[in-house]
């Protein structure tokens, strides 16, 4: 159950109970009731809704999905939580596993949601912030270990970027490269929709299409961009070794620049319709890569 | 450009005019002006957010993408439409199109909020109906004339539900047949994500998946069934003929009940994660069938 990244002194142990009890709160839990939602201590959790990462420390995550993988995360840790009151039964074996320096905020619905700025349904938000210093494009593609790397050019949709990590994921792609005219990974509705995995899965944020494609190209990876206008079909692409996988915003695209500077490949579709989501289009091509269909003896 | 399923003659014929260019609205469209929120000839336009098809006649298309899909929909008519008035000039070409005995309302950016009970940014409300009978489940099967089938069983997630209808149109699937748990196609989310094409591919809703898959099977379909604890790896199926694909809600799945009945496939993922959407499931299995692969000569 337990799991290894843990750096920091899990603040109690709980034995395990059986499914359908309530385990009763460890004593050694130490928890900070919140009553006015203007308490200072809970700045961190304040109009969650109106405002994201720009210029603020850290980042905001929802629920139990991304609290999980915020606990698991080597890059980042968790710095603070706020909890609904009702919640903190169901909760304890992972609060249990939460670092003893990050303060345990608890507070009734009605201050909960006046902290937040809106009706939380979820009842947990986690604050959290990043362990080191932040890994360039080059640490992003070393981390990648030869696994896929996708390149992020102009992704500002919120949903579509965090999907994309949501695919790398699941077919166990290496990094996610976005250039700084993508969104950021941890926007609060990004993190929600990669069910956490922008914090587990390797990435950066920096640069041009171009550059990254470049960063990519140094470390021995085969570039190709996914668009309507490909050249290659993807049932008939071959792959074998180290691939990227460059997306574009739907609608915009990749530039026409970038699209002469690499191999393009288009998915297969019916003639006349709008093209489909692009985090859907990189799901089938890495699903593909993670299947092994289309490889090179 | 005209297209030609247009059942009712257009408002207006106009010529073309060079791109960038607003083409001067056309003499013989005739708008009818809307000056108070309460006016009863917007009542199909009330308070769209808080409502949804139930208890209503009709559906409500949002902006001009679904609206395209509207005007070219066999199944389908608008009835009437809603539209700010500093949309009027670039709609011109569209409101030529739409049938002569749909009223088109004007409203400035106050009273068509008032009306809609919500700040709308797209500006255009269309109002639609279905031409005539609703069509059974075999009705629907017959009409995919032995391309790919969706069955949806309890897709209660109204993006989910317009994403696999974008997905079927893309990759040519010729009906998606919904139980009577899943959520209403037309629903406004479930509508708008599924870029119209909730309006354009067949479908139905009725029944439960046992007799949905049983209605395929009477129509020579081999019925699969999607789920993370499929018996066969996706890479190594093989097709040949009519197939049709089962696909249940994320998380609860498909019922073990149906899961004996049929063939189940799994889509191969990096072991230890949350699965995919089932959206972008049903869109790595119905592009292999859409490229062929895996095909049986």
């Amino acid at each position: 159950m337990r799991r290894t990244a843990i750096r920091h002194p899990p603040r109690a142990l709980l034995r395990s109970f059986p499914t359908g009890q309530t385990p009763p709160m460890p004593v050694s839990l130490s928890t900070i009731a919140i009553d006015d939602p203007s308490d200072p201590r809970v700045e961190p959790f304040r109009n969650v809704r109106d405002r994201d990462l720009v210029g603020r420390e850290g980042f905001i995550a929802e629920g139990t999905v991304v609290l999980d993988q915020l606990l698991v995360s080597r890059r980042f840790r968790p710095t603070s939580l706020l909890i609904l009151r009702n919640r903190l039964a169901g909760l304890a074996e992972r609060l249990a596993r939460f670092p003893g320096d990050a303060p345990i905020h608890v507070a009734d619905q009605a201050v909960f949601d006046g902290i937040a700025g809106f009706a939380v349904h979820r009842g947990v938000l986690a604050h959290g912030a990043e362990r080191g210093a932040r890994p360039s494009a080059a640490d992003t593609i070393a981390a990648a270990g030869g696994r896929p790397i996708i390149i992020a050019v102009g992704l500002s949709n919120h949903d579509n970027l965090g999907a994309i990590f949501r695919n790398a994921a699941a077919f166990g792609a290496g990094a996610v490269l976005c250039d700084t005219t993508s969104c950021h990974p941890l926007y609060r509705k990004a993190l929600r929709v990669s069910v956490g995995t922008a914090l587990t899965v390797p990435w950066c944020r920096e640069g041009t299409g171009e550059s990254l494609v470049a960063a990519c190209r140094a470390a021995g990876y085969r570039v190709l961009a996914l668009s309507p206008a490909g050249e290659t079909p993807l049932a008939g692409l071959v792959t074998a070794g180290r691939t990227a996988l460059c997306l574009g915003a739907e609608g915009q695209g990749l530039s026409p620049d970038l699209m002469r500077a690499v191999e393009t490949v288009r998915i297969e579709m019916a003639p006349g319709l709008d093209s489909l989501n692009v985090a859907t289009s990189a799901a089938i091509v890495l699903h593909r890569l993670f299947a092994g269909e289309g490889t090179a003896a």
